[in-house]
């Protein structure tokens, strides 16, 4: 297949692209500092990376900035940079991207455990992972051509080690893992799931 | 219990405000439209609505616009308006109220069955419900003095008959029985959760 990841750059994007690779992928690498460029909060820039791959069997993306600050210090405006940042950013890759995946493809985005688990400083960072993981049940219903859509949502990475003192006891899962969940999504027959490692 | 309910003038705020106050407890009911004016989309409003109330035992939010709309025809704006007309607003209520909470007292907002199952349409709708889902699993962890949080959310209303065509086979649940979901989340001791029904 031939794969778009968005977000390739990355630790769990990387991750996703080196495990479609190795399945036996063509993986098309974009991230704002790539070669093949794009800025997931610009849709304008989102419009012109898909005119410029015109057609893919698959897309992954791998991208979402969200402030983590104690629940009493997030304003309204760090509500509003993680909608724009993690969700309206991925929701826009389905939306604009559809029509660029080939019959029975899918899109496959990525959200994360603070969806259905607390940690200190996670506020805005869980609201966008669910809002990200209620819109794939809704939308995969309603995709056209057999086409599907899914998220991965994992706990934090053992390569994430900055952020591990935010998950006390919480066991961490391998980036490699992570990247195997991504094949599953890709090449399996599910959709409207969440995947959660 | 000194009780500030917001969208009282609605059907699931109605029942809301109804049940508890056959519970014994003193509501104060708020909407724009009321006495006790009340703009959810406008921070200023609400800052305003709080100290004219000054301090409640508990606050039931059950305000949500969202657009229902074809997945190939919602637009960024739509999901930016769901966005703002559900969940920033009511993640605004727990924002700005929670300093007029007295200790140990509770916030409560309104999701619904979109979160977790798919209908034609409900895209922008499910995101909305997701992202306040897991805010309230999140916030309910931070929250101080002894506060707490929930979600209620439940499947479509028996008298909201308008949008049964949109909701094939599930059984709807009463307003009636909304409303004890409001008086259990405020009454009880349970935080952090979200009251499906
Ligand atoms: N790391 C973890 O433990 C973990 C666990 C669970 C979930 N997640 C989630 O996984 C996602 C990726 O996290 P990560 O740890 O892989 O982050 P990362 O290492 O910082 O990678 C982020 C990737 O996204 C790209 N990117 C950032 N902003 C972009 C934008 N506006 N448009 C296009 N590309 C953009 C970056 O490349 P450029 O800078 O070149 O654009 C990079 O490729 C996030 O949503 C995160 O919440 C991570
Ligand atoms: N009806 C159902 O079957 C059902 C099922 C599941 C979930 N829900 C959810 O429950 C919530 C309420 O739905 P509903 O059916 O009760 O709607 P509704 O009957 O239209 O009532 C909405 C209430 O919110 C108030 N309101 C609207 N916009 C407001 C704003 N910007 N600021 C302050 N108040 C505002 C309205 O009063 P004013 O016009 O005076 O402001 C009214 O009191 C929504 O989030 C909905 O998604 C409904």
């Amino acid at each position: 297949m031939r794969i778009l990841v968005i977000g390739a750059t990355g630790l769990v994007g990387g991750a996703a692209a080196d495990a479609l690779e190795a399945y036996g992928d063509e993986v098309l690498r974009a991230s704002r500092s790539s070669a093949l460029a794009v800025d997931l909060t610009d849709a304008a820039s989102i419009t012109a990376l898909f005119e410029r791959v015109a057609s893919v069997d698959a897309v992954v993306s791998a991208v979402g900035s969200v402030p983590f600050k104690p629940l009493a210090e997030l304003t309204g405006e760090d509500y509003l940079s993680a909608y724009r940042g993690k969700v309206a950013a991925q929701v826009d890759v389905v939306r604009i991207g559809t029509a660029h995946v080939t019959d029975g493809g899918s899109l496959t985005l990525t959200t994360g455990i603070l969806a259905r688990e607390p940690i200190r400083t996670g506020a805005a960072a869980a609201l966008a992972n669910g809002a990200l993981e209620s819109f794939v049940i809704s939308a995969a219903a309603e995709l056209p051509r057999g086409l599907r859509v899914n998220a991965v949502s994992p706990t934090v990475l053992t390569e994430a080690t900055g952020y591990h003192a935010f998950f006390p006891g919480f066991p961490p899962v391998s980036a490699a893992d992570v990247g195997q969940a991504f094949v599953r999504s890709v090449h399996g027959v599910q959709t409207g799931q969440v995947f959660a490692l």
